[in-house]
Parts: structure tokens; sequence; C-alpha cells
């Protein structure tokens, strides 16, 4: 469903009674699942939420959104629901429950479920049918940005699934995201797409860490290197993204370290039932592993550096 | 010296007799020594040069530049004599040669040698003592941007060294050059950021190659993870000019496997003496050397991904 689609849909729904149009309802409002809900909102939509901090739903109440008391009252009125949840477990916990308190037993079939964290590929497949099985659509959705653009419906999604799903969420999906890349019907496809980008973040900041951290030991100065490098084909993302963070000795955690001690692990898990080396990503992961030891796994992610002997990294700066 | 003062010498020049303008000589006709000594040319200077394949100067005098039958006769009528060979060795034959072969002998008090291999910083520093020793001003000044650039004035160069060698080297630097760091009138920090550049490059591209082949053998398509890392956090400048390669499925050396070889063997040696760690410049180095070891070393470094098993890498387009 293209934004015209769309757009045709609003009208559409002006002129009737309005209840037949698709409800979405959001599970988790961390600080990407509360942006996310937002950007629902400003698009025009009705959203319905739910969060075990139950302060934290009645809270986006008051902004002109639905808290509900359990997944379960919200998933009987809804027909996208978007679980933006820290892992799998908490996923499982969002359908599976406890009794009759998931999810799973109150979505109607030919509703959508949107699994939004970054979990093992496998995994997503394996929930898609377990969905089928209900006759409950599925949609494997991680997504990448940050909690600022979630907020600004900027979103970067990593998707698959069928068309089923993808017809009732589209409108939502494009009302969250900047960009929502689709790849194809295959649930597991979006997750496996985010977890190599995970790959190459960890990747890219550890070896951001070890070259700035190296080029100190040379005698370089912090700045010299940052200037240097963000112009050179050496350069990446991440590099220029957190060792600016290194530059200013701000390690107020915008993605902590014990994010890629998790994200890490989880690219490692899921290439090992497939016997599949990940040279790289082993070396990384054992560098966030060293940092978190080192009691700095609630720092940002930059903060990796700090394991390095023998350097003066600079102070935090007055403005920071 | 800005390239405003360039023009006003090369209008002084053309009012003058002009043998009193210091004179410029390249050692090493390779790629990037002919592009430079060509860039040279373009930009108006005289050009005398010398390379151990004779015939690879004549070619440049054919062009309107000078062939000298020897370094010493190079060095004889030089004030800056720009070294762009492929290493430390090298550089010590230019300098040192056999008996009164080598430049050193016979390069003038007050003349600057401009070294632009990516060797160890130590080695550099050290060699800086050598030729002060002599009155011969030295610039450490590692050069980046291949082939095409070099030929188009574009290189990027990693320099540091005395005011007076700067003085004299300026305005050759800007003719070769888009952008030229001063890194200090330390000799030895030119080389230390073009390793941590090089420390960098290569763990992306291995980094590149992981994540492409994991990404392959969990079902993704090449094109796919292509159009969505390049758009994402995971990019590097690397990620999106190499894998370029493995989607056309061209491997012809545009930098070969074993230039990483080298250069990632070359980090790990200059690290070592510091007792300094570097885990991901060696897993990366590893790669190379697997891939190197399987028989790739000559094709492009890109090719490191076909160590890894399992999948099947596009097939060579035909356009590429």
């Amino acid at each position: 469903m293209s934004y015209d689609d769309l757009m045709i849909d609003v009208t559409e729904l002006s002129m009737s009674a309005g209840n037949s149009s698709p409800q979405v309802g959001v599970v988790g409002l961390g600080s990407m699942g509360l942006g996310m809900a937002r950007s629902l909102r400003t698009a025009g939509y009705e959203v319905g939420v739910y969060d075990v901090r139950h302060e934290a739903a009645l809270a986006f109440a008051v902004e002109g959104g639905t808290a509900h008391e359990t997944v379960a009252k919200l998933a009987a009125v809804t027909d996208v629901l978007i679980s933006v949840v820290v892992n799998a477990a908490q996923t499982e916990a969002v359908l599976f429950g406890a009794g009759d308190d998931g999810a799973i037993d109150h979505l109607a079939p030919g509703s959508v479920f949107v699994m939004c964290s970054t979990v093992d590929p496998q995994w997503s497949a394996s929930l898609a049918g377990t969905l089928a099985e209900r006759g409950i659509h599925y949609l494997d959705a991680p997504i990448s940005g940050g909690a600022v653009k979630a907020a600004a419906g900027g979103l970067t999604m990593m998707t698959s699934g069928s068309p089923e799903a993808y017809a009732l969420a589209n409108p939502f999906l494009e009302a969250m995201s900047e960009a929502v890349y689709r790849l194809g019907d295959q649930a597991g496809m979006g997750s496996a797409i985010k977890i190599v980008n995970q790959l190459l973040a960890g990747v890219h900041i550890a070896a951001a860490a070890e070259a700035m951290a190296f080029g100190m030991r040379c005698g370089l100065s912090a700045d010299a290197i940052y200037q240097v490098i963000t112009h050179s084909a050496g350069n990446s993302w991440m590099f220029e993204n957190r060792m600016a963070h290194v530059l200013s000795g701000d390690y107020t955690p915008q993605s902590a370290v014990d994010i890629f001690v998790k994200d890490l692990g989880l690219v490692l898990d899921a290439a090992r039932p497939t016997v599949f080396p990940l040279p790289l990503a082993a070396a990384a992961h054992q560098q966030f592993l060293r940092a978190s030891a080192a009691g700095h796994g609630r720092e940002d992610d930059s903060a990796v550096i700090k394991t390095f002997p023998g350097i003066d990294l600079p102070a935090r700066t007055e403005e920071a």
C-alpha cells in the first residue's frame, strides 16, 4: 500500500462510520516504542498502548492515546499490534504471557503482529509459523535509528513478511519511518539484515576505538586523528559518530556498551547453527565484554576505548 | 604556502631567468609516482625522474619530463626529491644505494627528501635524524587516494616535518594533492596517521566481507544487503566501495589482497615495540593471510570474501 493509497483510505474513513478502519496498538513504551506511538498519533491514528510499567501507558493516555491494563485487552481491539520490546524473551512474554494473558489468544484471525526487536532470524521465522497456525499474519520488522528519529517518524525498518501482513500494516510503517526496506515474504529476512547491520556497527565501533587509541599511543592528537580519518578511506559511519563522543569526553550512553555485548552475542549465536565463522565479530564481542567487565557496561559504547592502556583520553569539555 | 602564493611564484618565475626556482624530482614511476609526476608537469613544473625500470623514465621523458640514469644524477640537480616507492627497504635503497649511488650523497644541504611510502613511524623518525646529520630536510608524507587521483592532482597527503621542509616542498605538495594534512614538525606523525588509516581500511574490508557473506548465508541477496547497509549505521567507506566489486563479480585488482597482507602486518609490527594490543587488526590480518594463502593474493582485496564457505557469490556481470 503506497502513501497515495493511504490518503484514499483516510478520505474513505472520513466519509464512513470510521470503526471499520484498522486499529493500531503498541506494546512497549521505552524510548523507541514511545516515539513510534507518538509518530502514529502525529499521522492522525488512534493509538492503543500497553507497557508493563502502567504509569508509562497512563502518561501516553494523557497525550491522547488509549492505555490498556493488559496486553490481552489491547490485543482484543487491535488489528495491527506493534511489539517494541527488548528481545525475543520479552516478545514471547507479550505473545504467550501466562495463562490466557498473552496477545496470541486475543488477536483476531487476519490481524498482524509486527515484531520490532533485534532477534535471531531463525527464531523469527519460527514465530511466524506459530502465529500462522492461529491465522495471525506476521511482520519481521526490526528497527534502526534511535529515540530521536523514532519520535519524528524517521526510523529505518528492515522488514519481511506476507503480502497480507504488508497490506494491513503498510500505512502504519510509513507513518513511523523514513525508510521501510521490504526484503520479501520470508519471515526472518528483516531480522537477518538487522543482525548483519549490528555485526558491522559493533565491529566498526571496536575498530574505531582501537585505531584512535593506537594513533594516540603513536603521539597523534585525538583531534588530528578524527579530522584526517573522517575525510579518508578509513572512515565509517560509526567512527564519525562515536569518536565525536571520545573527543568531547562525554560517555553519557546514547547506546550502551552492554547493547553490543548483547547484539554481537546474538550475531555469534545466530551463526553457530550454520557453522559459519565470524572472526571479526568475535574479536569485537570480546572487546565489549572486556569493557563491560571493567565496569563500563552502562556507559556509551564508545567507552570501549577505555580498555586500551597507556593513553590519555580527552577530558570532558565544558559544553558536553 | 597557499595556492595563491604558488600563483605568485609562477608569475615571478616567468619574469625571471627561472633557473633559481626549486627543482623537483620523482623517484619511482609506479601507478602512484607516475601520476604524481604528471600532476607536477600539469601544474607547470619541470620534472626530473628516475625509476629502476629505465623504460618507465624514458617514457615520461617523451611526455616532456627529464629522465635520469641514476638516482645520484637526479638527486644532484634536485631541491625537492619525492620518493614514491613500495616500502621502507626500497626507500633505503633510494637513499643509500650501493657505494656512492644513493641520493643522500648527492642531495645538497638545504634540500628536502619527501618520503611517500607507507612505513613504520619509528623508522620514519629515525630516517629524519640520519638526513638531518647531512643538513637535508625531511618530510614524512604518506599518500592516499589511488592511481586515478594521483594523475589528477587529487591525492591526500598525510604529512609532518620541519618548517624548512614545508617552505620548499609546499608548492609541489599542493600541485599533487586535493588535501595536505600537516601534523606538526615531528617526523613520524604523517606515517602514524597513515597506518591508523590502513588499520581501519583493512578491518573494514574484512568486516564488510564477513557481514556480506553471513547475510548471504542467512538467505539475503547480495544486492539487498548492499542497498540496506549503505544507507544504515553499519556503513563504511570501504563497505560501499569494495562490496560494489563483489556485486559485479569483478575482482580485477584496484588494490590487491597482498597490499593488506603487507599493510596490516606493518600496523602490527609498529604496535609491538610499544606493547600495544590490536585485536581487530590482528583478526583482519589473518583473513587477508588466509585469502592470499588460498591463491587470491593478487586479486582485488574484496576477494577476501572468497574465503567464506557455503555461499554463492555473484558471477561477473557483462558490463564489469
